[in-house]
């Protein structure tokens, strides 16, 4: 499988906090973790020309990763486009953390992606599905000391499955891990992964990681098309 | 619309707090929220003549609600296939807090429908759906100082709408308020109402029950058939 | 209630067979039908002015019909931005037909919207979801002598119900109603009502018509909002 | 992978065109294509003691499929009971064409799975979710020359996906592939397999029953429990 992991990279270059959580950036942390699968895991970012999302590259994409939060507005419209296109075709996406707001995210929800969210919560987090093979041996009620609060109401449209739920010590709840289609591309978006924390090094985060990729790994190529169609029968 | 208000009605008989809470038993007290709304309001209860869900009761009754807890083993099974029978016709269903183990829940999930479970909890209910008519006018984030704590997992197939999720200070979440569709009878879980407690008088309580009953009234009389078809083309 | 039936209204300025069969074109011919039931109905066509979808007229609308073919393109985007707004807000919204591909479907599915088609079919359309308030009424297996095929695969989300199925006589079938929700907005779409053929004449889908701006009427108003929350608990 | 196909194997023995079809009987036919994937396949029928489906066989069984028609009554309650059990445990279930009024299908759907029927049906099969993993390398609008019709209304709750579509001359369509969630179990219903028709030949058939086991293989075993449980956070 051709892994791409996309980040805005752009806390890194200013906040030392997040480069000491993610030397290489979140970036290149996330890579390494699905690397040890024996998965083939690039990185791009924003810098990058065409933010390192060319033709060629998501062509050469089977699941891309998402990490973006105070960078969406600059973010290309026209590479948003082109990712959006090859989801269509099958290139499985998951969107990490505030990537819940990206140009992306949005366009292939059509919904405004809102919640709520304020710094510093402790969180634990449910298996609402153990069954899903995004589930697949994750500890139930994991706990994440220090993560952002997302809370409900969550602008999304009915996931497919609710695989996650996130539990606040503020009195706030979330659906964490949720999946859903949108033409032949699968998608799963998970809420932990704020940059000045260290979700990403929870074992149970790598696991769901892990299982996240191979879940959504395509297994056709190409979009549904329109079609003038000939009658079959009579 | 008529309403028929189902409880075990046995609490009532041997703790006292539960009759301090709900003089006229929890029947009674939700049969009285539901006729401020103009319907006409029954109760039945365990003890009576087929625990008080006869053929013409049934025939009669466009929602049923049901409150069981200790009880669950002691109903009929004869009843309860008729219940059943009665949701496929299009009757609405509205199962009650510990009602998850009834006899008829779990029939018409196809699953366990277990959970965790603690007495004396602190919740808060989030508004997760807010455009669903069961959540008309109902305050985001509500709280009941004290109800029995559900947690997730809670074994359920995939609802058509999860419209509350509960919060519980002990550190669990729950899918408090979900939807299904049975033939064509629709049917609405709850989770609050533990009998020591009191969220039956919380206003935001009242208002979802007087919004589920009007969501599951029947539009539809009588159960899909089973019908040898003659064919329509050639 | 208040309606809002847009029609780009150019098949009526050049094919006779249009304003045969629908005079006042196909936006006056629905708006009529919807009267009946009492509802407040104006039109709006894309010649006008903001294409008659003014912030006004938009905040005055509880539900919009939108009918769309061979003028999507011409569709303004800060128009379809509008009224991709109101939906998250709650308006509701039918898609009719070829409207499957105008830009604001698009948009909230999130998807191509493709399709299979071709011209000159015989539809049979089977309720397949008889409890949905939308199919109250409508005639199982009602024919459609004359409509446009429209086949699967649909690239659409799941729907969260599939109401209406359709069987064309080449040998295709299609999910021909369905809803979703985004934000607060309620959507269906209804596959029937090609400009030369007369489906809105038919007595089954004027029901379905009907039936539909009452479910997409919203209960709330105003979309789910993104907000910095303070702690509830300690 | 561990297989067992179970199969009523009644027909066999008295409709010699069965026989014809299928040698071996219907079970022997299905094991022998899943063997083709290198699974360990065995079989088992009503008249073997227990049915086959004794506590050693279900725990050693990945994924159960089941083929019943006349017999269906039968089928002891007692073993009904431990296959719904294994399914709460996580073991897929694949339940084939008149399977839909088994015992065991029934009491997982919680609904009637009434349909339309009809012999000796002209069908094609369309691909509704190509990405899905049980459509992979299934060809669109394959042709059965000669198969059962089922029709909608078909009396089940909301699938999880709808994979494929049916389509019958005789003017009828139906929702011909579906899955659904059960505890932690995996179901997959497929409409075709009529005894005196030739289904289970067609190499797109086959090709979806291969798909469909390794889809339902458990990534976990055992039911979600009910547990009393002690709070996480003060």
């Amino acid at each position: 499988m051709k892994i791409t992991v996309w980040n805005e990279n752009l806390h890194e270059q200013k906040d030392p906090r997040v480069t000491a959580n993610y030397p290489g950036g979140i970036h290149g942390f996330i890579a390494s973790i699905l690397a040890e699968d024996g998965h083939e895991c690039r990185t791009a970012t924003l810098d990058m020309p065409e933010h390192g999302l060319t033709d060629e590259v998501l062509a050469d994409t089977d699941v891309l990763l998402w990490w973006g939060h105070i960078g969406h507005r600059l973010v290309d419209d026209a590479i948003v486009e082109k990712v959006y296109n090859r989801v269509q075709e099958g290139m499985g996406l998951i969107v990490l953390h505030s990537g819940h707001h990206s140009k992306i995210f949005k366009k292939l929800m059509g919904t405004t992606c809102n919640l709520k969210w304020r710094h510093d919560a402790r969180e634990r987090i449910w298996v609402v599905k153990p069954s899903h093979p995004i589930a697949a041996g994750v500890e139930d009620g994991f706990l994440l000391e220090c993560e952002e609060m997302y809370g409900e109401a969550y602008d999304i449209p009915n996931p497919e499955d609710v695989i996650f739920m996130g539990w606040f010590n503020g009195g706030e709840v979330f659906r964490s891990g949720c999946t859903w289609t949108r033409g032949n591309g699968k998608i799963f978006y998970f809420q932990p992964g704020h940059e000045t924390n260290t979700a990403y090094h929870n074992e149970n985060v790598k696991k769901i990681l892990k299982n996240a990729v191979k879940w959504a790994c395509p297994t056709v190529n190409g979009a549904i098309p329109v079609q003038k169609f000939a009658a079959l029968e009579e």
